[in-house]
């Protein structure tokens, strides 16, 4: 996720420099082609008039924009559930407290620090393992390796933990309904996010605005070099500008978890459950919460 | 569902192809005619104007790009309450784990993936016995024979066997209640798909549109003909393409269970439903989870 | 709620077909005046110029179109609620299963059918009484006839049942308390329901429609008839109708419970819930499901 | 809430009458000067041009439509939120039968008849006592008069009440945990009407709107003046009202607890949860259900 | 939070006074450059035209109205979220009364108003230890200052004291299982400001927006002069207002815990919360009310 409150130029090249650079080449092309041909030719060129470029244009601008918005809504959506992920972390953390003995509570909560490693790593299909292994407890791996899902499966281990103090007779069932409540909140913000991953933004509302796009910028300057003459390059790069960015800016936030810079910052998220989680229960010597990364927090 | 990064001219053509061809024959016909019996006719057409057509033209692009996004809202609300059917399945397999015995726990599990193989079955109107009736129990089939709504039925068979278990005393109320909450959550799932299946988008908003598109791309290039000459078929062609294309993009979300290539994925769903239910009982000897084909989820 | 999938020519003409008459029958008289009174007058009438009739035309479709948005989402969470009320049923009879004896539970399961008929009755202000009757217990009715709600009246008297059965030692309070959360979720549908009958839409978003419409109509030919000449009739109806169909179109998803063909279906709704709890708890020759009438579900 | 079917012409004038009045004299004005000061002046005056003034007006356009959008959401907010103290009303009733002996039910009922005129007294910031007083129970009335927020503290009578039930042996604690779950939701739905009551629609979205639409009203007679002529009144007051209306339709939504004919029918609904309540507990010479005067119902 | 229901000249100034006055000596310049230079240059400067103005102004709109709908939709979230920290601190000391001695009661609702002071300091970045110390129970402070996130931590002291209570039988598990319910209510409240605090908008909807419309300042005497002449500067700094003032109200929404005049009104509602809440364990001598200053409820 992109802190930076400035926008540097930079970070603009990236999002519509290399199209930009090609319309403009195409601009010059089209007005030294009317130029130099127009005069042998000696017919007359109206360009593409203005009704069919601005119904296409306007059309074009509220498709884009809320296409944007469904995009934007998708990412929102991600940073909403990785939120339900840290409320319901904090929230087993609390109930830890309330209904078990110390060395249980830290025993449930270190596990659910493992399970915010490996929802973090399932999302951005990384390995999990280097940080989820130093909070399971001894002997626990094997059987997680042997689950396609592995934040769920950490999610199972908490419940036969909480089964096995209830059997015991340490926890009666009323607190073992609350607690698999939790389980439960944070299970379907895990499902939320993994529907965010595997369902792509139906595929019409991502091709389409592109074709629409490259299109419109093809004929712009067609549709100018009559009015504008030397202006052409002008005219059509600041509206081919508008319009490729509008593109742009909504293709980048339509995945947030593809661990590039548009990304919900799970590293950072996961860090603030560990610190959290890890504090309440009297651990130290913690690491610290991560920190923007060249106007980037991951 | 469509998951092929790549839109290729095959699908492109599958969209609009057969609407475009006409609008550009349409177009070529109309600039003849222009040219053919213009000057026999001697008078002076001055199309229809960019009024009409530019109000015409604003008023439509807004409409269909709201409907698209009211279409979308089904299609992203059903795969939501999918969504919420994986929850409920895994919240289920967790309280199952919870609350009781390991040889209960499996039967009420693989009734769970017996209820996502009916649901998906359900929804597309297929016959379902034959992915149900392995993960049923001997002798529950004819009993859900008689009943018309099988997923509702195989909720019914689960509640019977948790009140048996709760009669003899392996389960208490608190459990019973939790266990009945997980029902409500997968029941109100299944109803909600069963609300966007039976329920179509208003007819009005899926018979207006048409007209609207058909009516504004006959009269195109009647609007263009006197400016454009020669050019109208590609200044027709090219809002034409934006109109039907923002046309049918609404069209093919409307309806997510329709088991054609823009459906929410209902079998990869329930396949990740089987193995994560089944990999949690212990069960080995899975099916794989399901790949697109020819960049197809289904 | 019209569910045939064509939207023919006769349905075409209930929508618009009055007022689209009436425009062009304007349109003509303003093109014959125009062309007879012109050349007596000898004055030149540059109609009322693009500039106000583009202006107002493309507020005009901005409005309509989010007026439209705000009717059809009326119109869904109307139905949204009635899928409560459906998933409220079928979990009360799921709960009837784990918690009841089978007399007590099907005792419950006929008054959750009498309330699904009654609060059909009571949004569409019919007569309920033929309906409700057969599904009540003997003594019932005039208890019921004395509350104005009757819907809310029955939910009462499923209270009164479930604490006479708590009193008599055959529920404890959790299954006492698990059934009242069930109560609170249909009687919350019903709450919701409510409010849409008898909340219209503000009444702005009903008349200035209607009125810009109307006068935006009056103006399409006074402002065309200097360019179009005899083509303005075809012009001034295009975006008449594009106008009035959208005015339309809001106009009757507005209010989901009139009886009338853009209702929510809730006869087929009622009828749908009566098949399942009645099959649930055993009952046969039942009412088959109810089908569309001339491509109208009611 | 206004309800008459039909908006006469009174509502309408009452609507935009005054300023659609100024705008017409200035457009007079306009014309008389132009017509009078142009032959001495002898310059050419090409008015303000279509640029600037559609370009302004669309803009406009958007904005208002979408800012009334939010006003509507705030009004049905609110009335979605008293829909929930209807609902939570009712299902105190309904607990009320299944947990409690009929007089502590009585009492408990009355005093959430008190509640709901207290609420509706305290958002409109009328004088509560007449109201509410004689629903209380002996004695409470000096308690409640020390506090600043009444409905509030009549929310934690009827838990004092409730805890004495509890500790006298006449509820478990599941039922007194079902009832808190009550006072939540209606306590949550009073916290959501002061929020919509004491949080104004940012007064950007106020202030700018009326600015903007004054700015474009001054400006439009001087760009129409040139093309339209003594037409120039009509197209501006044309263009003007439906700007107007825009502006007005949501400035009157955006806070629904006023006291004004536009508010959310507080009066109605607590005069429906009163007899609703009452009814349920054997009360007769009940007051009518609210009707609409003159066409509003308050 | 602004309340003050007229805008004077001296808000309006602070919005858009720079800018504003940029774009009118920009406006001038431009004016003044064309009529002294053109008639030396004797060429003809037909302006950038309507076409690419209209098309990007259009677009503008558009983007930046919805944009704006974004930013007050974090703003409105921001402010249910708080609603709902009301809410939930009502209801734990509802639930204080329900269930606990009045000593145990008082000493949580204080850790409840503590909690309110030092989410209000935590989420504008402040000192928040003279707010919190005077309501925390001696010895308390320490075990706080050595935590990172202060509300947590003070959520996590009131599920200790519970627990305590729990454990000296004063509390029976549903009892505390419904406090859990309440404390989970507020993290959840106090997650979701955080995220909003610490998830700006994506930066994307900040910087191109502002590019967009200097760029489109810059370019509107440009694409006027032509046309306006001397009326450039009025026309072009019209509709330049109407950008640069929806590019700021978007603007200022984004961030509501920034600590200036457009914040949710923090101070207010904590005020609110600690007097709701004091006063209902019978404290007296409270703050009054906070009342806006100068137009501004902090």
């Amino acid at each position: 996720m992109i802190v930076a409150r400035r926008y540097g130029a930079r970070r603009l090249a990236a999002y519509v420099g290399r199209p930009l650079a090609l319309l403009l080449g195409w601009d010059v092309a089209v007005v030294l082609a009317y130029r130099v041909l127009r005069p042998h030719w000696g017919g007359h060129w109206g360009g593409l008039g203005a009704l069919p470029m601005s119904m296409m244009g306007s059309s074009l601008a509220i498709f884009l924009v809320l296409r944007n918005n469904v995009a934007y809504a998708r990412w929102w959506e991600a940073r909403t559930l990785w939120g339900g992920v840290v409320g319901g972390s904090r929230r087993l953390a609390r109930q830890s407290r309330l209904f078990l003995a110390p060395a249980d509570a830290q025993a449930l909560v270190r596990l659910q620090v493992a399970f915010a490693h490996a929802l973090r790593c399932h999302l951005r299909r990384l390995d999990p393992w280097a940080a989820v292994t130093p909070f399971l407890p001894a002997g626990l791996e094997p059987a997680l390796r042997a689950r396609t899902n592995l934040p769920d499966a950490i999610l199972s281990a908490m419940a036969d933990r909480l089964a096995a103090l209830a059997r015991a007779g340490a926890l009666d069932s009323v607190a073992l309904a609350a607690f698999e409540d939790t389980l439960r909140e944070i299970g379907s913000a895990q499902g939320g996010c993994e529907r965010i991953r595997n369902t792509p933004l139906p595929r019409q509302y991502d091709a389409f605005p592109a074709l629409f796009v490259q299109l419109f910028c093809v004929l712009l300057p067609l549709s100018m070099v009559d009015d504008l003459a030397w202006l052409t390059p002008l005219g059509s790069s600041v509206v081919g500008f508008v319009f490729l960015a509008l593109d742009t800016i909504g293709r980048r936030l339509e995945d947030p978890f593809e661990n590039d810079s548009h990304d919900v910052p799970l590293d950072a998220l996961a860090r603030t459950i560990e610190i959290d989680l890890r504090q309440g229960i009297g651990e130290t010597g913690l690491p610290p919460p991560l920190l923007p990364v060249d106007g980037v927090l991951w």
